[in-house]
């Protein structure tokens, strides 16, 4: 079996009110010197098999197909 | 200015409805030999100033205090 781990981040450029929202709860809460906050999703996998390019292949079309939206999305995929 | 990432993910155990959504979605989408998946979330911080082991300190109390439910999600803090 393979754990992978897809991590999917909006692209530069594209606004994220909540990771703006965040930001400003931090200050709210005290802490000083927080920059940007860009939330994003991660996502843990696991094939079946032990073949790891076939696995991030599978893995890259997920992303394509359901996971990220490449429009506005950045996706990256880790194997372990 | 220090970069940072912080992923929370579900403590194992605990029920990710989202994470089986998805993991029907791709059975429906012709993926076959998927396994668990398991969604979490990512967050992308800056923190002003050069000092890492100030900024760990810092980055770890927000998580405790706003960006993690610790009594169900784990998270990692990650220094770029």
């Amino acid at each position: 079996m393979i754990k992978a781990r897809i991590v999917v981040t909006l692209k530069n450029g594209v606004l994220d009110p909540q990771g703006k929202a965040i930001e400003g709860a931090l200050g709210a809460l005290g802490f000083s010197g927080v920059g940007a906050v860009r939330q994003g999703k991660v996502f843990d996998v696991e094939i079946d098999g032990e073949d790891r390019a076939a696995a991030e292949a599978s893995l890259r079309d997920m992303c394509a197909k359901l996971l990220a939206n490449t429009v506005i999305e950045n996706y990256t995929v880790e194997i372990a």
